[in-house]
């Protein structure tokens, strides 16, 4: 089958299309024609290798995508050859093949077209993860999201609002602040303008939120530790500004029932990701289905300019998810 | 009613008998004859006036207590007058009568007595919320449990044997980690002869654990996140050896999905307090009747010896609870 493969690792123009082995569906297994596959920045790592596939796992770039089931293997039930799904792959998704546990599998709605379903696994599963299964996300419930217009920010602003929770954002300009406000964000902070730790307090009659998602770390603990309301979380999903943390006071943590939580989604085993898979799909599905709940398309490349795709999230010039068709 | 009064703050001489304004219950609230009454830590700061009791709740001291039933108050259902009781207070454990809300009752089986009865609710609500509410605890779950002779470390311990867990400890002597390993402990580090890491990694193939019940704070920080298992918690209860942290790397945090939890019991709200009570009773009831888990009593003083109760918890002597009982 063809793929997007490496010739050794650095820049873009390692990139390019190849030939890998084929793969066949084991039991439990189904085989996925993919047409359409997501960017993450950890494809960006992987390309420059610096990140290792898990063991098991395919070479392939792309942990994500969406197309149509062609075999179901052994034992398959609740599924059909030709019916259309998105998943979140350990690797492989730059491809025209996949093979995923069924259990992996969200059928898409007819309202849902493949580019849109690429663009939903990695960000939504990764905000439903840390608000919900991590954070105690529910109705009336107060969130900051940093990154707000990121993939994982814009869904979560979108997971938030769903629960009939308030999202307030921080971003790094006025018109994405504005986006997460057509999201459903209440508010947003931009961080060009110092601590967001102020902005918090106004926007929370001085009460602190109950769930920060980060993904700075070291320059934001401080002010994320300040902004918290009593049994508030702050749920760490990335440490893009530093990792090494100075100063924490375990008097304040006791004093305000606060909770420091690290996570990653894709470290998790098969098992829990398709837990994780099947509860937000019961949460999502149809609000989905009816609209209210959208992945953020920044744009559309053919997989054939893969190449100008990573130059393109590699710049941060992207707002929300950047996709490729697989054209062949 | 009488009481157990202060003479201003201080030493214990402070403490002896006196007379209070009577309590009578309100709607949805009973009024309780205590019998017997447990100390806690907090009651050696409150006496010193290093610590002030939440706002509404009585000056005396005593945070747990064991009697019976006198009154029920307006639409008070469940239970009768006469009825033995254990609950948790706010305060004002040290006196003959206490007011509480219905739903922090635990009626007791006639298997156990009002001293036992008052010496469950601090220690065993506390090891149950945090194990259970907080860590996760679950059957084949691993927790290890520092201070493990104290009253939140034997309830622990016994907690996590009828959960089905394994829970390893640390104490200050070998008598202290028999006591726990009679209790169900599998095996304990005695902190004196250095840091305790090793021996997690040794009792647990270098896994780690799930769960950490932490009273230390600061000097055992860096150890605890050492021990911790992929997706451990660590549950910080108290901060004995300090609170300033000055090395925290949130890489680890997400490598491993570590989660550091800030807990305490008596700052929770009374809804919380009648929910964690409800949960523990439902879990723990029949194994209390059945003798399976029961406090660990260190020695019962009669009320008007309140003075050389105190003495021996500061002399930092007991194993297991401190009861006072109320004799007048």
């Amino acid at each position: 089958m063809k793929a997007v493969v490496m010739n050794g690792y650095g820049g873009v123009d390692v990139l390019g299309i190849g030939e890998v082995d084929d793969v066949s569906p084991g039991s439990g297994e189904v085989l996925v024609r993919i047409r359409a596959a997501a960017l993450n920045r950890a494809d960006l790592l992987q390309r420059r290798g610096m990140y290792q596939p898990p063991k098991g796992a395919s070479e392939v770039l792309g942990l994500e995508m969406a197309g149509e089931i062609v075999e179901l293997g052994e034992g398959v039930t609740g599924l059909s050859v030709g019916q259309r799904i998105a998943a979140l792959l350990p690797g492989g998704g730059y491809a025209t093949h996949a093979v995923i546990p069924a259990g992996m599998a969200m059928p898409l709605p007819d309202s849902v077209d493949v580019i849109e379903g690429a663009a939903i696994p990695e960000a939504f599963l990764t905000a439903y993860l840390n608000l919900f299964l991590l954070g105690g996300m529910a109705h009336g419930k107060t969130v900051l999201i940093h990154a707000g217009a990121s993939g994982v920010g814009t869904s979560a602003i979108q997971l938030v609002r769903e629960a009939g929770g308030v999202s307030i954002v921080t971003a790094g300009s006025r018109d994405k602040i504005e986006r997460c406000i057509k999201l459903g964000a209440m508010s947003g902070w931009n961080y060009h303008d110092g601590s967001f730790a102020p902005f918090v307090a106004e926007n929370t009659s001085n009460q602190g939120v109950d769930i920060i998602l980060d993904f700075i770390g070291e320059p934001y603990f401080e002010d994320n530790l300040v902004s918290l309301a009593v049994d508030g979380r702050l749920i760490i999903i990335g440490t893009m500004g530093g990792v090494n943390v100075n100063s924490l006071n375990l008097g304040t943590m006791l004093g305000r029932r606060l909770q420091i939580i690290g996570t990653a989604l894709r470290s998790q085993t098969v098992e829990r990701k398709i837990e994780i898979t099947r509860r937000f799909w019961e949460f999502a599905e149809e609000g989905v289905r009816e609209g209210r709940i959208r992945p953020v398309i920044d744009s559309v490349y053919d997989w054939r300019e893969v190449a100008d795709a990573h130059r393109h999230m590699e710049e941060n010039r992207n707002v929300g998810k950047i996709v490729l068709q697989i054209t062949d």
